[in-house]
């Protein structure tokens, strides 16, 4: 991993490390799909207008203008209809939405994976072009609570499926933080959110000065707010606690009772994956209940690898609303982690199984038949280009991992070679078939160092 | 169909239409890797000066800029390092081939499956953001030309297992061509390539004029050109009638000798779907041996399908130089295709084969286990989220082609309706599976029309 990008914040991956993160993009549509997920793709671009649309925001845009185009391009900085590359598949996703309502049935689950860019600073664990992969639900004027539930569910089950280090699902619900802060006279929650969103970054003593100097919190509200933040239970005793606070307010018993739904399901069907954390409060976005951030345990310095949460409106059209809950996964950002860490490894560099060598140069038609053969039966097959020596051939095949060089010799006998081991044996084109961990390429998580 | 992208040439599809679309990646992916093609993906973006390089380009492009940034942005189309949307998958393989040539294993193959963009005015067949799947194979200081017949033939077997209509792969050679061209006395080659390209548009009249006229052509000149352009044969009998023209060259020779390598091994293996055409010019573009036209037979006003040929020097690092060979597939242009002429249809809009009813809301956990049982055997399977009437659930199934719905009693038994037919049977969750072609969504195609 000596290698580094070209173009700073814009990784790419040899074939060997492409294959890992094939593997991960693979692994993520198949549980999707196994939870009815239906795949989408937006455009990679979207007016200005629509991605500055919420108005306060903190992602960098990359705008686009034509080089051919003779016209003054500063436009694109002031003209809403100017094109620009989404930050987020959110925000397109949502688009998509009140575009194609009358095509859709809601609730509408769909999975999209694609990239992302964005024009900040390049760092470990941010790039400017990244992939993400995300999972929403989206209904139309309602959206059964219960989904929430479930895409914390399917995302648990998806990120135990990746070659990845333990994780954990920091789970926390807008309602009862909003409620909470209310119940106390804390009346700007949305300001209280971004200070209690610094915690990890400043510490509780900064914080409760943010609140004192900033919102004019007493002394009693700041502790108040930060004790409710130091919750942190791996099951449903969080509710205790909270009660324990002593505060009464009815927006957070209803998000007390929606977390609480969220943990006690996660307890029984994804045991020590999620945890009721009080701290998370998704600083900026426009969160109205459930909301998640997700840390690689032991590389909690990455950052969240899986974030989101529910919106009362991920999208509205006239009087219509379309409430929606969904998760994002960081794909780039697990994927860098991955290969810089060697958390994973490709069993080969290329898909092939076997090279079929050449006898001599007459026999390259009679080589690809028996390649055909092969492939008919789903053994990725490539065939030499020259008759070099066999030597040179298995050495072609041992530099990209292919395993079995097949030989043919003058008189039509099948012989295939395992170069790892040297056994060589007569072989059937019509039949034979390799080991089913040769078949295809695996990718195998390599055990942990100790720290 | 009535639909139209609300952003004129960035087409987006709804998830059934989606489903055709992965089933064309996911097919053009399996038989590239069949046939050994490792998968790399490059980023979308590059600098200006790299996308510039052949000087001469034809194809517009789109610039970039942060719109946080305040310099002015204009220096974009100064400015060699600025970046910029890549518009084909060939430049930025070189760029890649390069960077990394330490860490690859020559000859180099590799598919590659990307959207590119282009600030072109769209039309039917033409967007400004598509996706394009390519293969290549690259070699360093040499490549064996039996790649140029490899790679038509793969493709021409990746073709063949889509949902689409017949076609033919048109390929000429570029060394018979100028070949020819000297031997009649026409030097400036590449112009007369630039007319004959034009054979298509605006007919033998006109380009006789052009050859006459631009490039100082004689009515004999002229009437050779046309008539070396006006061979088109499914066998390799095209080596006669260039022959029959009476032009001796050595440069044609040796092209003649390869364009009927690929045709003699396209008769075999890919009867029907190769002709030698020589009227194929491609252009602009730097090919230095085969080159390939594709089209859909009955559409072929669409225009290319797939392109490519070979490149004597794909990429060059000093005085180290990387030969390759590639055709790139339009998919984007086939799928808009086959979605608005009605070509092939998802048996379903959604991956789900079961929907679990709920028969109270509090037998969502009950019905949740039944789910995972299923999706253990690879059963994609929703749960409902609200125990509404049995026909409400039945009817949310039916709206996404959900062809199962699953009930079970409070006493715990387990019945599975197939609600096309209406059958209900008792069902094991740890033991049902569907009939396999209702397992997955089947991409059907429709039976073309009568003209």
């Amino acid at each position: 991993m000596a290698r580094t990008a070209s173009l700073s914040g814009f990784p790419e991956w040899l074939p060997e490390e492409r294959l890992v993160e094939l593997h991960v993009l693979d692994t993520l549509r198949r549980v999707f799909e196994l939870h009815g997920f239906a795949s989408i793709e937006t455009r990679a671009v979207e007016t200005v207008g629509q991605l500055l649309r919420k108005g306060e925001i903190d992602k960098e845009v990359y705008g686009l203008s034509r080089l051919q185009d003779d016209e003054d391009d500063k436009s694109a900085k002031q003209d809403p209809h100017a094109l620009a590359l989404h930050f987020d598949l959110t925000v397109p996703f949502a688009r998509y939405v009140v575009e194609n309502s009358g095509y859709l049935a809601f609730p509408f689950r769909r999975y999209q994976i694609q990239k992302v860019w964005r024009g900040e600073r390049p760092q470990e664990g941010r790039a400017r072009e990244f992939t993400q992969a995300d999972i929403d639900v989206v209904g139309d004027g309602e959206l059964p609570f219960r989904y929430d539930v479930e895409i914390a569910l399917v995302i648990a089950e998806a990120l135990s499926a990746l070659p990845i280090p333990d994780f954990r699902l920091r789970i926390n619900n807008r309602k009862l933080a909003e409620g909470f802060y209310r119940g106390i006279g804390l009346e700007d929650t949305a300001g209280v959110l971004r200070s209690i969103d610094k915690l990890e970054k400043i510490g509780p003593g900064k914080v409760a000065e943010l609140l004192k100097t900033e919102l004019g919190a007493t002394d009693q509200q700041a502790e108040a707010a930060l004790k409710l933040a130091g919750i942190r239970t791996e099951d449903t005793s969080f509710v205790a606690q909270v009660r324990a606070l002593g505060v009464s307010n009815e927006l957070l018993e209803e998000g007390l009772s929606e977390l609480e739904q969220v943990i006690a399901a996660a307890v029984q069907r994804a045991p020590g994956k999620v945890v009721a954390d009080l701290s998370i409060a998704r600083g900026l976005d426009y969160y109205t209940g459930t909301v998640v951030e997700t840390v690689l345990v032991g590389h909690e310095q990455l950052g969240s690898i899986c974030s989101g949460g529910r919106y009362d409106a991920l999208a509205s059209k006239g009087n219509r609303k379309f409430p929606g809950v969904g998760l994002s996964i960081g794909v780039t950002r697990l994927v860098s982690r991955i290969l810089s860490q060697d958390l994973a490894k490709a069993s080969r560099s290329v898909p092939t199984v076997v090279l079929v060598a050449l006898t001599n140069d007459d026999s390259w038609s009679a080589a690809q038949d028996v390649a055909a053969q092969l492939r008919d039966r789903g053994i990725a097959t490539e065939v030499a280009a020259k008759a070099e020596k066999f030597g040179k051939q298995i050495k072609f095949a041992d530099r990209r991992g292919i395993p079995f060089v097949w030989f043919t010799d003058d008189d039509g006998n099948h012989q295939v070679k395992d170069i790892r081991s040297g056994d060589q044996t007569p072989a059937d084109p019509a039949r034979w078939t390799p080991p089913s961990e040769d078949l295809s390429v695996q990718i195998k998580t390599v055990a942990a160092q100790p720290v």
